[in-house]
């Protein structure tokens, strides 16, 4: 798919997914896609698990059901590796956001709905600890969002946009050129 | 461009750029896909100025000189305005790096190069404020970054990546079935 349909096609997914599975190949694609974000320093903080199949999400859905969790047939867990920072800068949450828009482009552009599903893990540290425990990840990596992949159930809704020209200036912020 | 291809195209540039103007359209284009990227409760933090030329980035390079502004025949200043920022939970980080990833895409998907140009404003408050009146933003706002947008003098150097296999793992973080 074309990057700027890619761009205007993806949407956060809070609804059901249909059962059908997702084949692993494309799960490595978008999964790629997330390693490929640029890094701060090139620390390449984040670490992705690739859950394929509705037996692999599952015990992550018990530790905090969601309604995205509840149906997705597959999914992608991704950490950042707090031990790849170096001197006194942290870029994790920029490294993990990057890869994360990353991934949710690569699931639209394969044809999947997605969501970046990170409040079960967001400031709640038990949550965290427990899927990250769940799934094999050292001490030194903090869970920072699961990416549901599937095909939805319907069309999904948007949410409300601010107008372009409330948050796109040329020349100036909201200068006399400002459109 | 296909949107995979331009995740595996877009690269740090950190070199000289050739003095090509870049068309007003494509540095709107290239807006746009910054400001569809999702952000944290819907909150849309990210502000955009479009400097259009030469003469519009020579005052931000006069500020804090580097290589890729001093060359830049445009660039994109992204600000997140706090003030959007409700309840306890900020996400302007995460919303501008998702915003910044897509600008970098749209800039490779359009054949230009461009580089997350951080380090001018980052933990220095100085520069950043005197960048953030030169462009006229509100104290409600950080300038977060500058993406500087052209067409490269040469090809750039790409920095040594992980195997994928030390990154990206299946069902479990480095389990028996991660490759």
């Amino acid at each position: 798919m074309d990057f700027f349909e890619a761009v205007e096609k993806r949407y956060t997914h809070k609804e059901f997914f249909l059962p059908d599975a997702v084949p692993l190949s494309d799960l490595e694609r978008i999964a790629k896609a997330g390693i490929t974000a640029p890094s701060g320093n090139n620390g390449q903080s984040v670490r992705l698990v690739i859950l394929p199949d509705r037996a692999a999400v599952q015990p992550l859905c018990d530790i905090f059901p969601t309604n995205s969790l509840r149906t997705a047939p597959a999914a992608i867990a991704l950490f950042t590796d707090g031990a790849t920072q170096k001197g006194e800068s942290n870029f994790e949450i920029e490294d993990y956001s990057a890869a994360t828009e990353n991934m949710l482009l690569a699931a639209t552009a394969l044809g999947y709905s997605s969501v970046w599903l990170d409040y079960p893990y967001y400031n709640k540290p038990d949550t965290e600890k427990a899927a990250r425990e769940l799934l094999g990840a050292p001490k030194s990596c903090t869970l920072r969002v699961v990416v549901p992949v599937g095909l939805p159930d319907g069309p999904g809704s948007r949410r409300a946009k601010l107008p372009h020209g409330e948050r796109v200036f040329i020349g100036k912020y909201k200068g006399e050129n400002g459109k």
